[in-house]
């Protein structure tokens, strides 16, 4: 029930602390953006948007509240393809995801009806996820790496996965060229994306809906720590065979 | 080090065993798809390959390896997209991915050189794992769940992630409509591909180069145990927006 202006890293800490768990050097914790998103005032209110007429015609070309689809707009760089009820975007972020992952669910408002608040994807998740790291690592004296994550739909298959939308502190990528296999053979597979498959991890422990767990604690991550941003998971728009 | 013929599951157990693993209701094993599909001696002899006209026109165009190709069109019902060296298709088996997921790393032959060897993918990933499952199950007595998975790379992000390729006794999709969240909104979020998350998640605990841990004994899969087939987590061509 994170709160605007709230303390994240502080929370975070308490929770460890009831938890009973004491932060180690390498360990890892996965924020849920909706609760970086809340505690950075990224809800916004519905009713005070006025739809440009690009979103109004887009809008009501795929059944969709044009206020929202302005926002959408305003949160991306382009639109890739629509369809009724969804919008695949390149994010200012520069992801590609549905509705520049503007959210309803798990959205409280400030007594107003709730249906007319949203929340936006932190500005700069990057940033969030260096700051909360700094405090969490001033507090516990380790070196930590911290991950925020949303779901996010593919192409090819269905269903969302976690996906890694915010990284401090450790690798988005790893590479393995040159380290050889059990036949010293020339790997097929050389670059994992492993912030990824972390936050894939995560999500299965956070669960989706009314669990409410929204800050998981990964202990024995099996890679090299290092600075990184998320960026490096991001495939070069020219180099993209299916944009 | 599986050859052809082992008995994969029996394997597993005296793993499990040597580990100090009882299994219980509700856990479920993920398999690597390379000791799946050697068990099943899928290993191809490069030599014995004739290419096609076809395959040698795209092999020459894309700089690889004409039998390789050959193979990788046997394998696959439709090319999507090629760049150099990569075959990005329609796996017979349904999934896109690269190169019909055919494989040189960790590949051994018989004393053949091995460079001239490659590994397929499993004939049927679900009727594996059900084998598997099958006998898992009657072995320890428990309700298992036995999935199978390979590194897929994906649209838009560099790297690859764990991805299920074939499923017995778990979900593929968990449907979360209705479920409500905590504010009791509709969900933004209704399908979660819970097979992919695990896959993932299990990819990190295997690694991929010469670690050798082909096989994660997974307990607390948090959702609900079910007969499913890999088929729910592809979605149908004409709903795929990035073909």
């Amino acid at each position: 029930m994170i709160q605007s202006g709230d303390d994240l890293p502080q929370i975070i800490l308490d929770s460890l602390d009831e938890a009973g768990i004491t932060l180690e050097d390498g360990d890892i914790l996965v924020l849920a953006q909706k609760i970086v998103s809340k505690s950075e005032g990224r809800l916004v209110n519905l009713a005070k948007i006025v739809p440009s007429p690009r979103a109004c015609e887009l809008a009501e070309k795929i059944q969709k509240d044009s206020r929202l689809v302005e926002l959408i707009l305003q949160e991306s760089r382009e639109v890739l393809r629509t369809r009724v009820g969804t919008i695949i975007v390149e994010h200012r972020l520069g992801f590609v995801c549905a509705n520049a992952g503007i959210d309803h669910s798990n959205v409280a408002g400030d007594g107003t009806l709730q249906e007319e608040w949203v929340l936006l994807l932190p500005e700069d998740p990057d940033a969030s996820a260096n700051r909360i790291r700094e405090q969490l690592e001033t507090v516990s004296g380790c070196r930590l790496g911290v991950m925020i994550i949303d779901s996010h739909g593919r192409a090819w298959r269905n269903g969302v996965v976690g996906t890694a939308i915010g990284l401090s502190g450790l690798p988005g990528l790893v590479d393995l060229r040159g380290e050889g296999d059990l036949f010293g053979y020339t790997l097929r597979i050389t670059m994992i994306a492993a912030a990824d498959e972390l936050a894939a991890a995560a999500s299965l422990v956070m669960g989706q809906a009314a669990e409410g767990t929204p800050v998981v604690h990964v202990r024995g991550f099996p890679y090299h720590l290092r600075e990184a941003k998320l960026q490096e998971l991001l495939r070069p728009r020219e180099q993209d065979l299916f944009r």
